[in-house]
């Protein structure tokens, strides 16, 4: 379970992907899989919610990260490279690097 | 603080705003208040958490709603549509009705 507040002092990623709905199992199999294998293990990993849409168009990945150095150096990871290739494979994708500005409500 | 879980029966609304980087305070400012002043207010509202990019472009809402039912009837509440046009004046959006295939980690 992850939690979102204000004023904690983590990276947001929030990964929009475009998929063919076709493929929308697909690709949230292969990232809780690229989750669940590897980005879990890297240092400054926080958490990864994966989500589908109704439409089947979109699969969304919001992911928290201790920092944006620790998220950069994923880049670096081999084993990450794989399952990143794996995914723009399937999908374009539009990362959005971003920090919580407000969270009311829970 | 709002919580991503797998297994909740939540609508997820991810409502990613492009904005001109000038605009992008004044945009989150509004979300906030609109949250704050009305839709908290609506029946079967969650939580809503407003991020900034961190290159000034985007704007995002992580919102979650009872239901999709509750979510829909926003179109209808007079007040919200005040503040969605407000906001549509400043960005552009593209909102993705989802819901959470797994969250790993938090």
């Amino acid at each position: 379970m992850a939690t979102i507040g204000k004023g904690r002092d983590v990276l947001t990623l929030v990964n929009v992907f475009t998929v063919k709905p076709a493929d929308q199992e697909k690709l949230v199999q292969l990232l809780i899989e690229a989750t669940d294998k590897t980005m879990k293990r890297l240092p400054g990993f926080i958490s990864a919610s994966i989500h589908k849409s109704l439409d089947g168009a979109k699969v969304v990945n919001y992911a928290q990260w201790r920092s944006k150095q620790d998220f950069e150096a994923i880049k670096h990871n081999p084993e990450a490279a794989v399952h990143m290739k794996a995914a723009a494979a399937l999908a374009t994708f539009d990362p959005i690097l971003c920090e919580v500005a407000d969270s009311i409500g829970g």
